[in-house]
């Protein structure tokens, strides 16, 4: 019977998978329009509102259908403890746009061959996505803040980039504590974005470097191939000299 | 009688353990409060300032009972320089927090299996108290330093937080000698963060690139195992011959 | 008929070779004299506008021949994208100057022999070649755009290496989109740099270590010689044996 | 006669070590004093102008010794650019002090053992040396230039620090030519100390994942034995039988 749970788990999961990205894509839209367009008809806004909530239905009633079907539930709840937050936390509502991920994950299978090129266009994927709703974020909680300096989305996307390169001039910075918080964000994702960057690096270096090694390896293969030969000629010398003595 | 020493040097270290993370944990409260509340009434002042002393105290005397304990007190000296400078110098006072990294040890010990998951629950708990004692450090000297423009605990952490990823926007720096020293001990963390997140990357793309390698190595102690069978089997076949002659 | 198009192709590419890398050069003057002096005559303003329509026209005839003699044209349309991005977008006409990068080339077959070697001069070229392009780049940009600080070559120069370090004082930065393409370009570019003197060091570090690791594996590949004397012998012993018998 | 030569050219280099170290240092008090103390008596401004002086012809009787004694001069020239650049280039004469990193390598002779240990020490006193000298470059470039913000040792020695770490905050940054080429050179020193840490942690992160590893390896080796082993009880065993027959 849990092992019926754990295959109908499964199976919601690969169902619900194509559903939510594109529920994730309204979403974007729903979240980014009301923030770069700043004087939007009363109407449009309330439209925008209902799919923001409609797509916070979706992810709780997947989150809810998913923790119901789970085998162990406090297990469930440990393991998914983000899913958990973005549903729960509206502060962490961007990160429901972590799930458009889903077609970078699509693009690779088509693409991708070597690992370092399909952790490319993750990585490729992974810093537009983190470039284009820091920026939303950043705008939406700076915008109208005292004090601040980020008030257009160029101004934002600017500060994105200038802030996940870790150059960090200081013409513009957030000064809320929402916009600060995505500023946290953006500098983790800049020290990933360095450390995948130089890895790749490092690890193609690596292994241009051990070709030579493995040349080497080749010949102590060789080695104990010329040994197995040796033996199973030794062997038949042996046989045939027992053959006349029989 | 000195292995004796040694022995009683290592009972003393283990059964100091946990009181001496206690202390640095009530030192840590000591240290935090008077500096995130300015106006503290003085009888709570004196009260945190006796806890400082009395930790002070706990730690002195662990330094003089280990250095009485050990074999070689010369080499012991030499070997625990940060200890001595822990104690003896109160401008270091802070570092005495970093005891407080034993209870990540202990998370590690429960959680960990992998290096790499270790090296991370590490830096992570390492960080997480880099960025509040830096905080608290650089707030207590920056507050009232003429010039200076970090004045509320929020500000201190942003300012932290933006040095160690080496973004460094300039919105808030410190302006006094011991602020600036705290700085550099943010930037030597952010160094060494940027350091680790990179290598972590690095060794995991070089592990995965390297498990085909080891395919071919596999191969090769195969090669070597039928060749041992082969040795085997020509051993058998003589043995087989010589049974029937004697 | 189709591989004698693959073979064309080929030999216009290596004829081709030269010839661009010159007119590169002279693009180089022509897009570079007139950012750098502001106060050029008329006259040779135009002849400087010439020389810029010149090598457009010559990268413009150079991918529309290779298109023509390519076998599969959407393929090669597909695979040389920014070819065609540099030709048709009048805004990427600077990164015509990376066919400049064809001197390192040259400058590399002559001095590299260790690949970390080559490494090296391909990053100190490009380094050169970016910051140079860079610089004049965001200079024609800034110079004359509104609440701007970037007026002078030495400036612009400056705010490049600043960039590409990624230390990014804020003492001079881009306001205008198009030098803050130019930013985002200088900043990649950093990235790339830091990754690439990481992974060289890193190389080189775990090169010294291997190469004790090597020595082991090379007493395996003694063992290994050891073992195959020893059959030698055998062999030769029962050789000697059967002879008498004969 | 040209291997006498090469002879006592290497019999000069040994000698000249310590004497040629001993003028850095000189070099260092006569290049540091006069930058620090503003306001230095005409007489000791003399002295100092002369030990400086002294220090020049010192390295330059060197090179010219060690060109004279070379076997192939031009290519002497070619090896040895930098030695040639810091004496005839007044602008260098700060390169002077590299020489007193021949300091550390005597503290590595000493206390090394491992690679990274090494590397590490070696790291940690260039980086002393670099901090101290560009601050001093610095300080020295921009103390009178019109419109610098760099005018106390202190301010320089945060300056370079911020600028080494590339967390680049902005409060101080030079303004003049020569400043801007000592801010290079930091910049340069910076993604040089990024470069190597990050190696160190990895190259460390890789050989203990390769402890694993090498034990697999540890037993090819031993089923190698094993096998060598058996073909000796062979040997043993054939050589046994061959004797009663004898």
């Amino acid at each position: 019977m849990t092992d019926d749970d754990e295959l109908r788990l499964h199976r919601w999961e690969s169902h619900a998978d194509l559903p939510l990205t594109v529920v994730a894509l309204v979403f974007l839209v729903a979240y980014a329009v009301p923030i770069l367009d700043d004087h939007l008809s009363p109407k449009w806004d309330r439209a925008y509102d209902v799919a923001t909530w409609a797509s916070w239905l979706a992810f709780a009633i997947d989150y809810v259908v998913r923790l119901c079907l789970a085998r162990h539930r406090a297990a469930f709840v440990r393991s998914n403890l983000l899913d958990l937050a973005v549903v729960v936390l509206p502060m962490l509502r961007p990160l429901r746009l972590l799930r458009v991920l889903a077609l970078v994950d699509i693009l690779n299978r088509r693409a991708g061959s070597s690992l370092r090129g399909r952790v490319g266009v993750y990585v490729a994927g992974s810093m537009v996505l983190v470039l284009f709703v820091g920026s939303l974020a950043v705008l939406d909680a700076e915008r109208h803040a005292p004090g601040s300096n980020i008030h257009t989305s160029g101004q934002a996307l600017w500060w994105s980039i200038v802030t996940v390169s870790t150059v960090g001039y200081g013409d513009f910075y957030p000064v809320s504590t929402t916009g600060r918080l995505v500023g946290v964000g953006m500098m983790i994702s800049g020290i990933a974005l360095l450390g995948v960057v130089t890895a790749s690096v490092a690890s193609w270096l690596v292994d241009r470097v051990r070709q030579v090694e493995q040349g080497a390896q080749a010949a102590t293969r060789a080695d104990v191939a010329k040994l197995a030969a040796k033996i199973d000629s030794l062997e038949r010398l042996l046989a045939q000299r027992d053959a006349p003595k029989a």
